[in-house]
């Protein structure tokens, strides 16, 4: 595979010889010349009209009007500079293992895209999209041959509307987003026991009791299905059973195994409440409940969770211990997949094929199933070994905040499943990043996918040999600013949280130890115990990102001038600006922070951050002096940075990496 | 009445003792004690039930919960903390008058908002959104008493939407931070040279020739018709003619009085096509038209244009000429009189009455019209003195990019209206502010209308005395904060738009110089001359702002200093910062710079920003050590200043205005 030439950094200034592909096609090959993109810009389809398409086209073209500023009203005069051939519509709806190929040829006088369906046409448009870029004579698309496929049919994106909700706009923007890195399933977790958060007619106490009215309507439902189908993608539905199902039993407490009543769950972890598996009734209301929803949801496939089903109220009533009994079920577990039967069987009857989490992985079930493993790839492996197709999410939980290179290191095809036959390889359907929303809201959430999710999208659609850290660190970042002429609001919404913080006053001081701290996932929040859904979420923790680019600049610079002192100078001239500004920071955010409580958390890590700039500074003046720092001045330091390495309010200091990198280099 | 007592400054960081306020009310009265806004936060309405006020609660409480972060879901448990009187709903629609007084009482136990009307129910919760600040412990309202109506009754935004195409969400948007401020009228400039804007079923090629497919389908004007009406803002069509109607030709070329073809306007400026007046198939095109447009608008005032009515076109056609012979229409003037007699008579027979701009003015129109006038008060009073309405939008224009304070100074009921008895003077109605859209695109548009729109907001709303503009300048800053949280992109924008101009790479440099200089209006861009609706609008001249809100606090800071050198160490420190800024700034912009052609033209005001930055820096030196600067280094430094106040690449380099304060002081 060619290694794409990237010569974008964020320490130079110079600029980008090639635009930044995210994620990388199978073959690129530079050529000489450059298409300029003016005022004069059109693009068409030349082969047989394909309305759909056409549309698509226009949408296009009305964001790279936007991306650069210039006027393309697609004059009557003049030829397209895009033409797109494409040689099939396809079918109504996206389908898994459809042929999402495409190829691009860029010369100095057109561009043309050619593909073998409507998929892989949209997919070869963001790719065009991603090429555009400000050259020295204006914005244009440097000439190239592209030839493109993708490694896995199944790359999705799981939004979690339930734990806090998600309005359509939110849906919507993540969709445009997707579709610019060529994700294609948009997972949708659209019940859980914090809401219910689709409307049901057949059911409306579901919606009613169990949504604090923050709910979709079926029109939206279509609406958002018809949104993604025009965007390639497809829309799989999850209704989380029997586990996770406090917010249906608001409405219609005789579901559950225990009486009730039930309230909307408002605390997050793993709730005791389940349906109840021995009432014929709960399958009565489940098969008409799905007779409503899968006629909602176009797609084949059906998602039904499974995960995290608690034994204790199956194993404390006498009556599902009866039933179980003289059924001949032993354990929950066998409970479980009496009930997935059942339900797997409702869903076929309406030609739907079931996907589950890991937990709905049982003998009893038809190998037709399709299983999510939230577990990992051994896991995985097993269910193909098994003969199931399975999806995986172990690794790409974007909620956990870890750095996109961890998420870039997953690989669905490795471990146990690298070792697997190539039938049992071709079970393996591709993974989808999870956005669960216990602590992120529509303010948020962009900025937990994006632009992280795009690294993701690379390692399922990119070949597996494409695993350059660096250079995938350097095309994100640069795609990062392609995506936000999709609308998501991932840098957008950082402003004016941050201005939330100072109450209007100017932030710039606040910004520079935003900049300079990584906000926490999951797990270290969920330890510190004390969230619920009513939890104000406006501290830096929920503003900061989940990684600094602006730190991870100063480390590369840092690890530069620790290996060559005299040789870096534009690093180090990086570093000791940016440690100059930390330094002289405090005080202006003292001064600041003396106005407001949200930011009296953070008097510490300001204080650490302003001796992490004047360490960073005392190291540089000894490197470019080939002065080794004091033995005394590295231990004091190591010490520090060790302990300014611990979380404060649930902020990593990322700051203390550069600063690392140079006692290291020191030493 | 009341001066509010206002601490925020952008040069102190002490937090805001009292929320500011725009447009100021009738009276304020704060009161011991503050209201806490927590995640139990509700709002209802306690007199007779309105579906539509619910429906506004409902959006406000939202807005609320993303202003502060905090989640308020409307538990069912707890009492309203936000109690709203209404005691009439009011007519379906908003409508000219109608009483828009409202009370507001807020202790620490609860809010009471009091109304007559629906309309002063929705004014009441703006204000009680502006009140909202960070304390000491989190979001509250301090206890206040304030009693609210407005001076004038129509108070309006003029959207241009013909120029630049403004997309849906631009209007709605706009719509919101309307509502914010308090405007009661969405005047909505639909049809011009440069494109027809509405969906015509009965004259489908109006929109169909004459839009380049960028128009407003009848259904989104009738959603955007009842967004207004929900928000209580009235929506008043324009339709100009007989002038500015190229766009209609296009697709009808037997309305023009020569021949055509014609084509979409694609420059700006007045053209001399115009509607033929002598053929009787003109006004019954014109009737069926108004017969379709006036169903669709339920406002009873409808906008005719009739500015700019070039007389050539009529004056240079044999059947014109003969036709007015023969009508006794002795020149040009008389000519639109008489059409105006026509559509007059149409609109009537319809229930509508005609507004238009001053040139509509003519004796034997009728006294019911109003008109707009953009040529000034005298042209007001001279027609309220012969017994017509008006409205003032000159003074206005906030397209010419002026400062706040030049459009705060401009009172509807000063000069000749001053001098005019109580009858004549009920008839000037108010004012609109208008967004002419030739210099502006979607992405533009919402920073050259806020936030200095709240200070003609304010203009019109506030009793007349309101006019500190300290005060004005410190509040409108904070409001501008606000008004970000209704959806309006004038902030937003802007750090997009600085990363297009560095092709992603990072903006610093760029933002210095950006925030240190100001956009040209209309008049300078036009005098360029090369404009027209094809260029590109991505160049510091449209990212940069009218006015720079840090340069004005410089210039604050530096009158401080230079009156007082050892008094005023917090501005001396604040001008020390930013001056070193900018002096350090040209050498980093450079390296930008060589990389794209969009900041090339800037290379010149960027070393003057270095310039005035030393210079600021040894007049700071001078002024601190009680020295008075040389008298060589003074000449040379106000010629060189004198030098950068001419514009460069369209834009205004207010950094010198601190400087030339700093050396006033120093001479």
């Amino acid at each position: 595979m060619l290694r794409f030439a990237l010569f974008v950094t964020l320490i130079s200034s110079a600029p980008a010889a090639t635009p930044a592909l995210m994620p990388l096609p199978v073959t690129v090959r530079p050529a000489a010349g450059k298409l300029t993109l003016d005022n004069s810009f059109k693009a068409a389809v030349v082969s047989a009209p394909d309305a759909r398409l056409d549309e698509a086209i226009g949408r296009f073209v009305v964001r790279l009007s936007r991306q650069t500023g210039i006027p393309m009203p697609g004059l009557k005069e003049g030829a397209p500079k895009l033409r797109i051939e494409c040689a099939s519509a396809g079918s109504e709806y996206p389908t898994l293992g459809e042929d999402e190929s495409y190829t691009l040829d860029v010369t100095s006088e057109r561009a043309l895209l050619n593909a073998p369906t409507r998929a892989g046409a949209l997919h070869g448009l963001e790719t065009f999209g991603q090429l555009v870029a400000l050259g020295k004579d204006g914005f244009e698309v440097a000439a190239v041959h592209i030839e493109d496929k993708p490694r896995f049919p199944w790359r999705g994106l799981m939004l979690d509307s339930a734990r806090h909700w998600m309005p359509l706009e939110v849906v919507r923007r993540n969709l445009d987003a997707m579709a610019a890195v060529k994700l294609n399933v948009f997972h949708w977790h659209l019940a859980d026991d914090q809401g219910f958060r689709v409307e049901s007619k057949r059911f409306p106490k579901l919606q009613g009791e169990g949504s604090d009215g923050l709910f979709y309507t079926q029109a939206e439902i279509r609406g958002v299905v018809a949104y993604a189908r025009d965007r390639g993608i497809r829309v799989v539905p999850e209704f989380d059973i029997p586990g996770h199902t406090t917010a249906w039993m608001v409405g219609y407490p005789e579901l559950g195994t225990n009486p009730g009543p039930y309230e909307i769950g408002r605390h997050w972890g793993i709730f005791e409440n389940a349906l109840d598996p021995s009432r014929e009734e709960t399958y009565a209301f489940l098969d008409a409940f799905f007779e409503e929803m899968t006629a909602l949801f176009p797609d084949p496939y059906f998602h039904i969770g499974g995960d995290e089903v608690e034994a204790k109220q199956w194993n404390a009533s006498a009556r599902v211990q009866a039933w179980a009994k003289q059924n001949n079920l032993k354990d929950a577990h066998a409970i479980q997949a009496y009930f997935n039967q059942r339900v797997q069987k409702m869903l076929t009857k309406r030609g739907k094929t079931l996907i589950g989490w890991d937990e709905v992985l049982h003998p009893d079930l038809p190998r037709d199933i399709v299983v999510q493993s939230w577990r990992g790839q051994k896991s995985l492996a097993e269910a193909a070994a098994k003969g199931y197709r399975g999806i995986l999410s172990w690794g790409y939980y974007v909620d956990h905040l870890s750095p996109a290179a961890f998420h870039y290191g997953v690989d669905p095809m490795s471990g146990d499943a690298d070792r697997l036959g190539p039938e049992e390889k071709a079970r393996i359907l591709g993974g989808e990043l999870c956005m669960w929303a216990e602590y992120t809201t529509s303010e948020t959430v962009d900025s937990r996918i994006w632009p992280r999710g795009a690294a993701i999208a690379e390692r399922l659609w990119s070949p597996a040999a494409t695993v350059n850290v660096d250079s995938m660190y350097a095309r994100m970042e640069a795609v990062s600013g392609v995506l936000e002429w999709t609308g998501v609001q991932h840098r957008a919404n950082y402003g004016p949280m941050l201005e939330r913080m100072t109450g209007g006053r100017p932030t710039e001081a606040l910004r520079v130890l935003a900049d300079a701290v990584e906000g926490l996932g999951l797990g270290p929040r969920a330890r510190a115990g004390k969230y619920t859904s009513l939890t104000p979420m406006n501290r830096l923790a929920d503003a900061a990102r989940p990684e600094s680019e602006s730190v991870r600049a100063m480390e590369l610079a840092a690890a530069k001038v620790a290996a060559d002192p005299k040789g870096s100078p534009a690093e180090a001239a990086l570093l000791r600006r940016e440690f100059a500004r930390w330094a002289a920071n405090d005080a202006r955010f003292r001064e600041l922070a003396a106005g407001s409580p949200l930011l009296t958390e953070l008097l510490p890590l300001s204080r650490d951050l302003s001796a992490l700039g004047e360490a960073g500074l005392k190291l540089l003046d000894g490197l470019e002096k080939g002065q080794a720092p004091a033995a005394g001045f590295v231990a004091a330091q190591t010490k520090e940075v060790a302990r300014m390495e611990k979380p404060a309010a649930e902020l990593n200091l990322a700051a203390t990496r550069p600063v690392k990198a140079l006692l290291k280099g020191g030493k």
